[in-house]
């Protein structure tokens, strides 16, 4: 299939040269000239505007989008439409919000165009092993461009199957990317992901740090234990039942640093996380593990609260606080 | 009736002063002679050492131990333990952890004395307003000394009654004075009021930080409001739900100033706040808002924890954190 | 002043009638012709429709809308400024969500009219004891109303004053209300007190908890106390650090009732826990305890999450769990 | 080696076969005789009692322990070293508190006995796979059993190698092994792992909570998704973030029931997560979601918590609750 790539970053570009690999043909677009001129040379049909891209996409036209999500996405998704003809797809292969998919899938099908979301796991190492992909939009759209899918997903590989999984059943989840349901629900799913990997990974801070914190010379001596981190990932990673991906990224890090000095331990947090509360919230649902873990990057991210201080404030005005009972 | 009051600080030097006012008798003891010298002139009986509180005890003795939790009171009780006779009794006022409350009564039993705890409540302004007291041993003996306590108690003051409180009931707890139990109940209860007074607090102070946090420049330009805490403290005293006396105290503070400037935010936590967690997990009662609040105090006393670093360090790990989707 | 009063609920109608009582002139006006009546008998003039009320309304119009929040509230304030005239004022004292405010302010701004936005604790006692009020609008606006919130409000009565807060301050924080900020500073402010007021709850709901898990038969048999809750509550309110309006209501039902066998435990909870969280978030603020406070209540609603499966099923699946290391 | 094998439960009774398939001599020992011939017939000797399989330990005995925590395994330890010699070792191979490790370790010193304990992981595929192992107690003792616990471990297997671990560096963490420090480190290390356990488990119990959530009725029409759960947990297997053992155990149900039906959800917790919880508070380290995890199950197991009707009684007592402001 013939397919536009607009956004040649290092997901969009590896994106597009897997799907040249695998034989589709590839209009590639970015404002970063020297981009398309790369992907040019690996096979690309260069692209010098959306215009251009559009002269050049075929009918009907396929659009992968991969922008930064908010008002970037919103901008091109708004410049396809502008000049796009029915039957035309906007793939969102970015992080969007899923209820910006559902307010511009409303929007495009008023021109009988179609949009899909898909939400992509799988980072840096994607143009290699695949990426693992979550899709929302119509159920024949997305059946259409299922070559294209295929050819992104990572496959079968060699992951054990799971227990009890039938042959003859929908085969698109064990090739690492499922139809989640109508627009936004491909970007939805994605963002509960994210939002379980910060569960995930303040799992194991918090375990790591009480691992650590068991040197402290306010233990009792014969308490007290100096425990090798790096070691600790490494025999986890063996047989244990929190073998994952993040601890072998743990395992990496600590086994270049056990102290990881070079961190500063301010860490960041992308939208996903945020809206999985709110999702949670919409829903009733208690969230406290994601919640909390995103909390902790909050507070990371500041010397002191202001509500520390207030906490200070009262403890003072208590007075006692110095003395015996409070 | 005569008390031997070991611990002449802020707390029980005060105590000793309205027990002497309401008519009880009062033998001092402390370490530092000068505190010894301060209550002897407001009408107390100096004892120079334990012994010779002793002599000037009367039979039975009834020792108020007023020192700082853990080895120091096991050591004062110890001592008195050793030179006891049978029916003497030993009340510790201090903040003891309960289960140290159970050994040292058992222990006393043994000689055929009394141990009776009292969790203390009210701290520096106890002098004029009265102690409100929780108290643990056995029945007898804690109705024996009633004198005492009603003596220290508020009493009923102009609080207004709680709706339902029948004259005939136990009159005591409206008195501000409780017999929660036997050994160690008098400060197991004080020991959860401190676990809520650490939760309120936080509350607390979650919310005027987020109030504060609202006038920030990250937010849309009308979605912004600089508000004055020290209003928001006043007029939430005035009428709202959320009445307290700790919102007193926040209003002092932010009245001297909204920015709290003069406090670092670096908030120490006494041992009840993990003890109250200790008891939920022995009970199996889920308690997150307790047990967040002392977290809380935890992370505001260190610049980063280790676990934040393992989350950096894993974010490095998977790479493409900076980019688009992970 | 004379003012139109839209929804004579018990909240409506009794702020009308305090209003009435300090000499202003109240146009009523409810669906319910049966709540007109009702305050035509205290003093109102009735109104038997929104025009009926414009008419008798005086220029400038000053409405005060009383209704439930959202797409009810939204209706009426559309009415009401479909046939307004600049320099018209529209006061929304319910619970609405601050974003909307902004939102009709700047709708009515176009019109020349005026918004102001009220949040309002005090609930059913506020006939007798006024109505602390956090209000948010334009200055002079807001100022030109003075005498309605005056009228309103608690007045000083005799809370003590905060230590510090000087005369020539501004003196509405101590007389119970204040100007928060422009249009939803009012409900942003009550949003957050509503926020906290669920966080305190939780505090107190943890801590008696844990006072009646102690009497659990798993316990040691030393360990192991039968508290009386009720006493509890009640020496708490004299003197101790935890004395609160919240503790005051929880010694009535305690006492009433020491089992509180005729509440379910579903506890519901209205919109401005939820908002407070997004704040929290859009500020990257972390409230641990007012999020897991209102999480408890979702909880609390359903017999079983199917979260709580989810960890049954895993634990089934590493199977060694009823057996000894997992 | 030879090595008397006490407890020939699942766990016990295969590391006992995993040690003879590596030309270890085993002497069984169970109360139940039906598990000690069924041992037998693959190999192992007979013992009758302890005081007979100390007669064919040979010297110095080792002995593995491997019974519930707590008094049996106190029990068992007291009863070996009761008749032990100088230089015979105790390793305790199940989930002892690695405190009561400390005080055994102590108790057996001071009989020139060595205590040795082993925290394991890999539950019912350890036959196969091998046994996941955390190793606390003297040096040159561990070292000294290093046969034993090489063939015990999974080995380096098919497990991709860390990045950055050299050669040279201590082997046994790759090969699924490691001495975490003196007495009692092993099982500190092993509780840990639990903790975090309960941590990662409440993640994607939470995350798919949300999931299932948004197919609910009280959502917008166009934001519902009846979202097919086994194809989630499926694709995430599949290259995403956040594959883990976890997560195939989780498609493993879910394949099986996308509704989890057989589950009551009642959730229970053995002692370890507590057991990090207090060991974080003596660190004074937040440890927000492991606690919050652990909380998860207790609530998970009680049809109401008091605290619920305590929250309850309260907002009746305000009781404009069910009108509008509060």
């Amino acid at each position: 299939m013939r397919l536009v790539m607009i956004g040649l970053g290092r997901m969009g570009g590896n994106m597009a040269r897997r799907l040249m690999k695998a034989g589709h043909e590839i209009v590639a677009f970015d404002r970063d000239a020297q981009a398309v001129e790369k992907l040019v040379a690996d096979g690309a049909i260069a692209a010098s505007s959306v215009d251009d891209a559009r002269v050049r996409a075929g009918s009907p036209a396929i659009w992968w989008v991969m922008l930064p999500h908010g008002e970037i996405t919103d901008g091109m998704v708004d410049q396809i439409a502008a000049g796009g003809s029915a039957g035309d797809v906007v793939i969102d292969g970015g992080n969007s919000f899923y209820k910006d998919d559902i307010r511009r899938a409303k929007a495009l099908a008023e021109k009988g165009m179609h949009y899909v979301d898909v939400g992509t796991s799988g980072g840096v190492w994607g143009l290699e092993r695949g990426y693992c992909m979550m899709i929302g939009g119509p159920k024949d759209v997305v059946q259409d461009l299922d070559p294209i899918f295929a050819a992104l997903a990572p496959g079968m590989g060699n992951i054990p199957r799971t227990v009890g999984r039938k042959d003859g059943t929908d085969p698109r989840a064990e090739n690492g990317y499922i139809h989640a349901g109508p627009a936004g629900a491909g970007h939805f799913v994605k963002m509960v992901h994210n939002g379980i990997e910060y569960g995930l990974m303040q799992a194991y801070a918090e375990g790591f740090d009480i691992l650590k914190g068991k040197a402290s010379e306010k233990l009792p001596e014969d308490q007290r234990y100096d425990i090798d981190l790096a070691d600790v990932a490494e025999v986890w990673r063996r047989g244990s039942v929190i073998s994952s991906w993040l601890l072998d990224l743990t395992a990496d890090a600590l086994t270049a640093d056990g102290k990881l000095e070079k961190f500063s331990g301010n860490v960041a947090d992308s939208g996903e996380g945020q809206w999985t509360i709110e999702a949670a919230m919409e829903e009733a649902v208690p969230a406290n593990v994601l919640t909390t873990a995103l909390f902790a990057r909050y507070r990371s991210r500041v010397e002191h609260t202001f509500g520390e201080k207030v906490l200070s404030a009262m403890r003072f005005g208590f007075g006692g606080h110095v003395e015996m009972p409070q």
